[in-house]
């Protein structure tokens, strides 16, 4: 039977109903003129910064394009690549910007509901959330339809293949569909990568900024208005950790489904083979949409009652998805495929078990947080060396689990008599734990809403009950995250691991005679795999450099209207809230060239002197490593804010105690690790082999080795 | 003509001379009572600590004696390797108890000499450090030749021998003898993991302690007697920086020989290729006694006209052994390997480009280190943010320059045509980067020395002058230390890539028949490769959490001691420097047993679950990973040491501002990064393979996959 009329009927299902909750959030109060002025210039801070990132990108993507269309006229790509490339970045891009819409019409509007209870809270900050989630799935369903389909009109022509030597036309279709969407794949990357490092740089740079010197010098509390870097630290929730998201799920989803359904040709299932990733993605926004309705609960209900409420929708759309993707998968494939269908559950399985593991070392429920909070009794030295040994550690489960996942999914797809079908495996994994994202993101966006509506209560003196609640949410929103950032890690390693496979699916179908040697012995891949594992180093040091040099640009600023603007610390002067909000925005697009120059140059410039071998070499150590510091950063990053809140909560002395200020130093290192170096990666080793793909020809032919 | 006998002579003058420099530092005035008496505390704290560490280590040795004698009788090793096995964790763990005692020895005497002038400070010193240099190659080339002559002896009566179809009866003998000879570097390396571990916990632990109490929160100077914790302190820098690097490079440098040696059976020059690494090793000897004789300078020399001197001497000894490798090599293997003399040339390059590299980015006479010592005015989150930053970032320059360095050696020595010369030229350039150890060893161990000499000057009153000539040969000795690492750290890489294709001919020794699937698309070579990624984290995460948990209690100690012994602060009472020793004796033992457990379990585990091909994935993993985050940590580390000397120079307010606070919190935590966990991956990647070789029968009859 043909599933693929699924996808799109999926993706307007998404859109349609992302739509009805976005209606659902602007239809509630958005509270005191005081609470709009200030959601008004945070959305204008935000909108200021993206027209800006975006016409920089705009320039960047002018550029590849007309690169790309260069090399398609010179017979090296297709002649969809350019335009495929355009789209993927378009409708990345897209996500984050309605993300950032909502996200900042939803912050005074979850605030406001704040004063009435909890409950009603949450309810706004996560339909504001499930927004994101739905517009990211549903925009992502329709691009890879749109292709799908228009490319196999083209192609049901004869006429506009070229058949290999005993290749059916079906194989040859598939080929040619597959690999040009594989380009729009990379489009999505490269525009993931600009939204979430120049994103996150600005969101990190302005937090710490505003932290250095309001609670560190000053005294002052968090969002404390007086403090001149406040709103641009609240437009850096909504450009980071809100558009970045949107754009790096976007790239994440899309990604997962290409670089499965490209390796279908391989494996001998061709169009089947293709449709059923982008049936389980349908299938799964059905599923997710039905879980969101399950996270309900009682009007005075307590955090936990909460946390329940929010596991229940997940727990709901994964039990659907599973229930689910079996009869999908005997009628999509037909029988004999149950393996197929495990490979898809140890995904689901691995997300989840991931997720638990970033929680339990970044809950201060847990041990590994409170041990950590407890060292910063002897001062910021000890936390750190904690907490990069905590992330450290926190890494190995991840790894065995994914490490489980691989084998699982590769060796009961069927990998041990077709090496084919077990990497299909592998990819159909990647597949299975994103196809909840819908929901999984929407618990996960909500969080920096949350983080915002405190800050607007905070700002216009809505009182401390409400701040309080803003604070509950916002924790909350910290747990609900750990396990978004467990599927977009995980996710990102299957798919890296696809993607590979892809590069040398691609390089077959360009030069079939080509003779591959990726044993670990040839020293080309050798060389590779060390250069390809320094690269999240290199890449890390880029952005958490960038995130240090611009926050003490925030800092001198801030001192500056400190010293300068008289009455500003007795709340009688206004300070100059435009100058932050321009440094940042400035900063941060000077600060995410470099990073995107060093993700397109180094497979580039290794292919060029190491060849194909090499290449691989480099995607798999990138992968391997980059996953690891990935991790570590973001769990590191999470311990340090965790353990920082739960002294807030009373322990140590509490606030203004030494183990406090200790606990902020921890914290200010882990802005960077866990918001803007350790998301980015996820998105360098999927964009790494997505450029080696759409260069592969570039580089057979002009290759030294 | 057979080179053999050169390796003994080499050996014998090796010992000699370091035995002439020893009496010279004997024979120089140790000082005052006073001096000797604190001098005389230190070495009783080291030596007890050496003592409990022999005692516990010596269990762990009768314990592997046992399991390989029970693996030896079932025929899955030779009745050899047990005994090999113990001489190689003797002597490594003699060479640095040897280097301990001539250090403890040399501290009051450097103290005493720079009461004359700083040139003779740096004479007692650095004759020291060389009796150390000299003695770690001494043993090793010793030990080597041991082994290598028994061996011949034994195997050449070929009813010794099983000789597989086809094979010569030299090229079975060469097989036995390097096989065997594999084994004893396993014991080195045990040895030099807990030298370099326990070491490393107990310096860092009593060093982190003692400062947070004394400098930061009291604020009294540096090795003041009134620190509890102070005599810990400067027994750490003989037990960790002294004993731990010198069993550590005993083990860098027997690894990179008897790897290359293994080699030379796969590449078919039997006994001759087997002698050349030995004779190379040799040769440097002669090269770095006659470079340690260039050390000489005026009286009133500069500091920099001091590093001149010994540069002098390192480079010196690189020419010499540069021009003597040339006709070695063709006396030792005739005419056509030339290129096996590039594949040397060029792991001597690369370990000096690697030393300068590391000195670019750790000196606070170039731009990273200022500019870190810059952002310490915003405090210590910035500090730790660039820090890691730079550290990060460092990385890329090395492993660059190794891997030119693998390509240059492999494709020289002829890889291109014939496979395993070119991986004999990978293991060579591993031993041309370390031939010249005996004088760049001495360098790097004369720094603890001065280190401890400052403490003594300190504790015995020696007044403002003395001091200041003891903290500038202890700033020369972090520059030279540099190179010294750089040397470690670079080695380590190389012969850990060697010792990969070791492992795999001594799999195929096992079972001709095995079939490898090295490639990178096997599943169990991928996940191999993310298990081995991990394992420096791991690692490097438990013996962080080591030095952070032992700190504690010194903290604990240190602060109790202040406030119960009246009088302390007064100088009127003496604090109870034992009780600190004992914390961290009795600490030290007990946290090295847990890393010591993952770096032998980790490759029998992956062995047993994932094959033979899991653990060659392992292997690399492990070696990429581990080589960039060693690099990384001993670079953020000196770094963050520089910048807060750059800051106690003057700058940015000099001591006790806030700028120096926040700089005191980046080296609190670079600490165990550059001397506990940085050196001990160095070790675990090496001994991870080690492992691997000496279990692969176990592997292979016992492995599911």
């Amino acid at each position: 039977m043909n599933l693929s009329y699924l996808a799109p009927v999926g993706s307007v299902i998404a859109l349609l109903f992302a739509a009805y909750l976005a209606r659902g959030v602007l239809k509630s109060d958005p509270g005191s003129r005081e609470m709009v002025r200030i959601s008004m210039a945070v959305r204008k801070g935000a909108g200021a910064y993206l027209k800006r990132q975006y016409r920089g990108v705009f320039l960047f993507f002018v550029a590849m394009f007309l690169l790309l269309a260069a090399m398609a006229a010179g017979g090296f790509l297709t002649m969809f690549v350019p335009f495929a490339f355009i789209t993927g970045g378009f409708f990345s891009g897209l996500s984050g910007f309605i993300g950032m819409k909502i996200a900042t019409a939803a912050n005074c509007r979850t605030a406001c509901a704040a004063t009435d209870s909890l409950n009603s809270g949450l309810k706004v900050a996560f339909k504001a959330g499930a927004v994101m989630g739905f517009t990211v799935v549903g925009l992502g369903l329709f691009d890879l339809s749109f292709w799908f389909f228009f490319l196999k009109f083209w192609y049901s022509d004869p006429a506009h293949l070229a058949l290999a030597a005993g290749q059916s036309l079906e194989s040859a279709q598939v080929q040619a569909i597959t690999s040009a969407m594989l380009t729009f794949g990379m489009g999505a990357s490269s525009m993931a990568l600009f939204a979430r490092v120049g994103g996150g740089i600005y969101t990190k740079a302005a937090d710490v900024g505003a932290d250095l010197v309001g609670k560190v010098e000053i005294g002052i509390p968090e969002d404390d208005p007086r403090n001149p870097a406040v709103i641009a630290d609240n437009v850096g929730d909504n450009v980071g950790d809100v558009a970045g998201m949107g754009a790096d799920l976007y790239e994440s989803y899309v990604g997962s489904v290409i670089s499965t359904a490209a390796l279908a040709v391989a494996a001998g299932l061709e169009f089947k083979g293709v449709t059923i990733p982008m049936a389980l993605a349908s299938v799964g926004i059905l599923a997710s949409i039905l879980g969101s309705f399950l996270v309900s609960t009682r009007e005075d209900a307590s955090q936990k009652e909460l946390l329940t409420a929010l596991r229940r929708g997940i727990w709901g759309s994964g039990v659907i998805i599973a229930a689910v993707a079996w009869p999908l998968i005997r009628i999509g494939l037909g029988p004999g495929y149950t393996g197929v269908y495990a490979a898809v559950l140890s995904g689901l399985v691995a997300g989840i078990l991931i997720g638990y593991s970033t929680e339990y070392f970044t809950s201060d429920t847990y041990g590994p947080t409170q041990k950590l909070a407890d060292s910063s009794v002897t001062g910021p030295g000890t936390v750190i060396i904690r907490g990069i040994s905590l992330g450290m550690y926190s890494c190995v489960f991840p790894v065995l689990i994914v490490g489980v996942s691989v084998l699982v999914s590769f060796y009961a797809a069927g990998g041990s008599s077709n090496f084919n079908m077990g990497l299909y495996g592998i990819g159909l994994s990647a597949v299975g734990m994103l196809s909840t994202l819908g929901i999984t993101l929407a618990t996960d966006a909500y969080g920096p809403i949350a983080d915002n509506a405190g800050g607007i209560a905070e700002m216009a003196h809505l009182g401390e009950d409400v701040r309080k609640r803003t604070d509950a949410l916002d924790s909350l929103g910290n747990t609900t995250a750990a396990t978004g950032k467990g599927f977009a890690i995980g996710s990102a390693a299957l798919t890296a691991l696809a993607l590979i496979v892809s590069y040398i699916n691609q390089v077959k179908v360009i030069n079939p005679e080509f003779v591959f040697d990726m044993q670990i012995t040839n020293p080309a891949v050798l060389v590779g795999l060390f250069i390809g594992s320094v690269l999240p180093f290199l890449f890390a040091s880029f952005t958490m450099e960038s995130v240090g040099e611009v926050a003490q640009s925030i800092v001198v600023e801030v001192r500056r209207q400190f010293k300068e603007i008289a009455g500003l610390m007795e709340g009688t002067a206004d300070p100059d809230y435009e100058a932050c909000v321009d440094i940042c925005t400035k900063s941060a697009q000077k600060e995410m060239i470099r990073p995107a120059v060093v993700a397109i140059a180094a497979p580039l410039l290794t292919g060029l002197i190491l060849g194909v071998n090499g290449v691989i070499g480099m995607l798999a150590g990138a992968t391997a490593c980059g996953f690891i510091l990935a991790v570590m950063m973001a769990n590191s990053g999470g311990a340090w804010d965790n353990a920082k809140k739960y002294i807030e909560s009373g322990k140590h002395g509490g606030k203004g105690s030494e183990a406090h200020k200790a606990a902020v130093v921890g914290d200010t290192v882990g802005d960077p690790f866990k918001d803007t170096s350790g998301p980015s990666i996820n998105i360098l080793i999927k964009l790494l082999s997505m450029v080696s793909i759409v260069f592969a020809g570039v580089i057979l032919h002009f290759s030294i080795m």
